[in-house]
Order: structure tokens, then sequence, then C-alpha cells
């Protein structure tokens, strides 16, 4: 059911502060950078084997990320578990109690078709699930 | 450098509470759980794709992973690096000027060598280099 870790987002302040770090130290490959307007986010892109790291800037206060970065500082944010028949997946976990965030999918960075899970239903965790086509 | 995420580690209160929804609800494998003397925990290892997920339960309230859930509550703790030669790696970022929670490996859960980097030099994410033999 899921296939791999899609990726893992993190919540930064800022690109240009955070990508050194991660390109210059690490040395990991950035995949590009793209804004996602409707969730008011710059998203840049990492790949470590067959995971990639999202680094998230909230492009308004009013990005659910920079409610997190208040909240909690930057940091880790979310994991996305790679599937496929993401409304599929949607409905099952319906059927099994949890609460969704999405109930249907919704347009993600890089063209994903992505769904998240309340974090009351995981333990806390703040889960996606991620649907890549092609 | 860094060949895979190796394993995403997640603080819990209770492995009997948290395991449900990894094992019966995204139905993951779970592959073992063991008790880490050294760090006062008890830990379980799910399969996805070439990710672990590490589950980590306080066994004293002395585990820095009891005092992070105290802190900050359950939820995401660490991103483990794979990595080879994980000597050569600590001593190329002190050289690079990130703080190293340990200028040695120390032995992890899973038979693992293992060693942090300290969140103010990494954007306030606790990275582990995590090196397994064979």
């Amino acid at each position: 059911m899921i296939k791999k870790v899609d990726h893992i987002g993190i919540a930064v302040r800022s690109l240009d502060e955070a990508l050194p770090f991660y390109t210059d130290i690490l040395k990991l490959p950035l995949l590009g950078v793209e804004e996602v307007e409707s969730e008011q986010l710059k998203v840049a892109f990492l790949q470590i084997g067959e995971t990639k790291l999202e680094l998230l800037e909230p492009i308004s206060s009013e990005s659910a990320v920079a409610k997190f970065i208040e909240k909690r500082g930057e940091g880790l944010h979310h994991v996305a578990l790679g599937v496929s028949s993401i409304q599929d997946r949607i409905n099952e976990m319906k059927e099994k109690g949890i609460t969704m965030l999405n109930d249907v999918p919704k347009r993600g960075a890089g063209g994903a078709e992505v769904a998240f899970m309340h974090p009351k239903s995981t333990g806390k965790v703040l889960y996606e699930f991620c649907e890549r086509k092609g």
C-alpha cells in the first residue's frame, strides 16, 4: 500500500539561509525551487536516495507553515508517504476511523496529488499521502 | 556522501498505543522491537521502501526522548542519513564548522554506528549519521 517515504517536509524561515547546509555541507542535489501559491509557500527540493527533502518557506503570515514556525519554531514538519490510487487510500483511512484533513486529493508541490491525515489520528505526526503520476 | 534516509525517529509515549496505527492501519511490516539501554529507550522498527520508521518509547524519565516529549509532545524527533565511513563524515562536518553531538560514533539501535549533529548547526532539525555494516 505504501511504496516509500516520498518526502520529508521541513519548515524554514528562509530558503536562502537554510539551503547552504544542504547543498554545500551535505552536498545534496537541489532539484528545484517552486512557489505553491495555494499553500503560500516557496518550496525547495533536495534528493536523498528515493526520498526528497522539501524545505518549506512561508511567503505570507497566513500560510499554515508560518503558523507552525510561530508556534513550534523551524524544524521537521511532515512526512509524505508515496502511494498509488490516492483516492482509494483516503477512503480506506476514513473507513478505518482516521480523520483526513483532505477528503479529496489536492495539488501539492511538484505536481503531486496529496492528502493529509489529522495528527490526532496518527500519534501527533503530520502524515501526507502523495501520489506522483508517470 | 549520503546514500538514503536510513530512518525517521518518532517520539511516542507508548509503543503499545502507537504501533496499531502503523501495523494495522498503514499495514507496514514491523521488523522488531529492542531495548537500547544506553539511551533508555524501547524502539520499534517499521519498513517503508528503503527507509525505516523508528518509534522511540522512553523507559526512564532520564531519557533524552522523555525530555523531548515533556517539552514538545510526541511526534517527529530526528532524521537519520545513511552514510559509509562515518568517522570521516564526522571529521568532515567538524572541518566545515558543524557542531557534532558525537565526535566518535556510538552504538545505536539495530547495531548501527551513529552520530548526531547539533540542531543549532542544521536549521533546528536533529540529523543523525547512521552506518550499518554488511
